[in-house]
């Protein structure tokens, strides 16, 4: 089975009503550092009329260290030239690197499902900001386990497919929403589903997948969060988001936050404190992740 | 042997400069909820002639919980006759509810000791604050098993003992630590001290101990926290002031805080944001405790 | 013409999903500040049955300054018994303090009116907090200047009444709002209603108005704000929500709050934002009205 | 008379304990857009040996916009090649492009002398950063128009000197600094100087100035700051970091941060309070400066 993104994100077309303007393309490249990466990533944008907007960069190590760029770039007429453009900098610059690289228009949005269980905080937060031209995505499914946020989710005109989730059930559920969704996304966005991903669905899906979870000082693992961080008389409350992967809870975190809390919270506050900065903090994520501005340095989140 | 703080706290004298004003003082209490309570002590505060000036109260539950009550009163010539009113609160009020309670001068400051390892940032940073009057504290003592910090502390006038601890040593380290502060203190702040108290030493000591340490979403536990907080990507760091019991870095959380942090920050940045943070939270988690606005619900700090 | 609220809010019934529970009530009360207001008030409570859960207060001066109280009580049988209750707090304590008092039940729900013109981001915040049950409202109607909102407030189940404004049809269109609402609401929020309401209106609403605008260090007064911000280079930007006064923006402020900017960040990009923090601190500011926690001491808020 | 500045920075010398390591430059450059400026200063950078470890970048426009960049890098034996790269930067490079840049060691610390008045936070914040090695400066010389800090300064082994400043004396006390400071500082730092610096003295003295003062929402402009906010009820206060120009409090914005504050606080500790803001905006602010990370867009400070 090939990846879910097996076509091409620009398929699913429409403009972001977005800062940038038209014209506006970026390439993300990462690889082992040396000098002179730079020079060759800006000589090589130059010479094919590409002016640099934006560039930002980061080396592990300044000796034997791995390198990260991103650049946004005006070029004209750039939907129709990109495909060359990737091209020729796959042979005159990447090779010779030995990097890596991702080369994008600004206006093409990234196709999510958004998987879903009983709560609706943070996806009706995500299907509002697209909405509204905030959030460069254009979500083509909600999966959900329940079947309780159907309307909500009809009003903005997105489809919901109801897949319930039981042990013994769970390995046909993940069946149907592979083949649901195949070819049809660049990315999965667990916006609170809370049912546990086997590895086998991580490994065949072939896209990104971002979660979000509470997060306490201390950490809480397990059950009950919100109880147990009320039973420890916790000050701040917070969330992280983070890509999936077999380590449950454990992937690179791409983002954070945190708001105060005190004793006379219950947990009911707590929960919808939490509510309140998980929807923001996701949002964030997967903004950041569909500009691109998310490169993996091993386990650690480069965000730009 | 008896505790630290035997001798009255009123002996170590010295108005502080706050806002409270003269005549100030305050009663804490904590007793289980019932009915009347807040009847009975407003009732008694207003026959003896203090007038309420802010009142904080707090039940765990409303049907059967604990009742937690801190009061700040404005009460003519005050310290002349609080050693009167105490006596009669103990009898008219605490006893028929069964409660505890503790009767105070604001004008009173707390004696402190401040034990401390290599780092100066918090302890510098509560003289600093005692001096400009922000905090209602008298430190007598400074204790480090360091001699790096004894030029900055005697700016301030304050004695500073040296006593190195080794594994060997420790017991006897700790038997010099309480005899040089026995009856002295009323209040030890852990302003990064490295070592770990012995049980022994809690259970002699007598008064309330403070601690700072960093804190992570995710919490990382052991050696090197920042180093493995840099290794995660964690985008937020904190800490947090917390009273020290047996279970180390466990016992009722006073105070949280976090600031952001990025890929870019060195561990050595991480390590300095991470010190301003402490500093602010131990200060903010000791003035508190001074003022009588912490009371402890089980392990639960209930802070007005 | 009398006030927009002539019927009881009562009337408008129906539960909060709230931390309250059932049979939880609250007085409000502000006079002269004396000796025994907070005596004669528990005493008062105590022998008719209500226990104290939460109580807040305020002085604005220990010797001569205002008084301010907030309590919350369980009752059994709230809903039936607050009726005499309220007769006799009025003969037995407010009238011999000089105070003034509201006596409301935790369980009823404000009714209120949201103004609003093209913006969407706090009017669907409030409607989607009060359908999850956090916000403790009741919205009986949508009144807008444009027709843009209409399909959005129906999926909420609001009445939606559009009401254009140009110069000449003012005054008509106050006297239309006014006739709309009279004797339905209890407040009227502005969610970025981009009308300035005309003293005439002010005066003969008879229920408070909160207003929500942007705010910057330092301060644009006038037209672009963002624009001017940007202008500026400024590093924060904020939001305030405070009372409608004829001061035009220079009401009581209830809540504010700010969030970072940079050079980076488009004139849109920092209208977004504001976005974000204006619909967050709205719904701060309306919860707390709602729940009675705002008192006026002259121009300031007190917010317990 | 000539700049303060006159000497090299680099004769104040003494490496900084800093995150960089040896052997660390940056690049600073600012000309009007256009494109092929990041290749032609990175192919300069590559054929000189050095290798790019931090960028950043910004245009205030991608078409016809002004182009900011500030390139560290990694150069063997940097202390002794940077002059002769800045030559032939400046031919090579900075002649074709009409562009403006600085050239510097990491290691080299910015000289400042700081002005004062009463106030201590701001100085002693600095100072103790300064000593902790965290703020690449070297204070050479505390000037203030008061007596009362001269010990706590002299603890750092700092001269400070006392010019009293009257209206009929103010030319003359200005001259005195003029020439106290002749050819000794890169920078001075107001650190809650509470003296209005003439348009002669800011002429004259050649080097960046950054001041720091308080900010609200609203803004209060004029005397008594914290009594006007505290009258006003403000639920926020904040503090503003900028370089000084002749329009008072009108400069470049640095940086800014608020903190949150109620109805409870007194105008004491709303002063307290913004002590704290201010020596942390301002210690960021002066950090960043000596980095030369703040670039300055017409009246926009750009801050990378």
């Amino acid at each position: 089975m090939t990846s879910l993104a097996e076509q091409p994100a620009a398929a699913a077309g429409g403009a972001v009503a977005g800062a940038s303007g038209p014209d506006i393309a970026r390439l993300v490249m990462w690889c082992q550092d040396r000098p002179g990466i730079v020079a060759s990533v800006a000589s090589f944008l130059h010479r094919n009329g590409a002016n640099i907007v934006q560039s930002d960069q980061y080396s592990s190590d300044p000796t034997g260290g791995r390198f990260f760029l991103r650049v946004e770039f005006h070029l004209p007429a750039a939907a129709a030239r990109l495909a060359a453009l990737e091209r020729a900098f796959a042979t005159e610059v990447a090779a010779g690197l030995g990097a890596q690289f991702r080369l994008r228009d600004n206006a093409v949005r990234s196709r999510a499902a958004l998987f879903v269980s009983r709560y609706d905080h943070c996806l009706l937060d995500l299907l509002w900001r697209e909405r509204r031209g905030e959030l460069p995505i254009q979500t083509v499914q909600v999966v959900s386990n329940h079947e309780n946020l159907r309307t909500d989710v009809a009003s903005f005109g997105v489809p919901y497919e109801y897949i319930p989730v039981t042990r013994d059930t769970k390995a046909e559920a993940e069946r149907r929403e592979l083949e649901l969704l195949r070819g049809r996304v660049d990315l999965i966005v667990l916006a609170r589903y809370m049912q546990v991903l086997s590895s086998d669905f991580l490994a065949r899906c072939g896209v990104p997948i971002i979660n979000i979870h509470h997060s306490f000082l201390p950490a809480f693992a397990g059950r009950r969060p919100y109880e147990r961080a009320k039973e420890r008389g916790v000050k701040l409350i917070g969330a992280t988001a983070h890509y999936a992967t077999e380590d449950l809870d454990e992937g690179p975190i791409i983002e954070q936050d945190a708001v105060r809390v005190s004793h006379r919270d219950s947990v009911a506050e707590l929960t919808r404190r939490g509510a309140d900065i998980e929807r923001t903090v996701l949002s964030r994520a997967v903004t950041w992740h569909c500009q691109d501005r998310v490169l993996l340095d091993g386990g650690i989140a480069v965000v730009f």
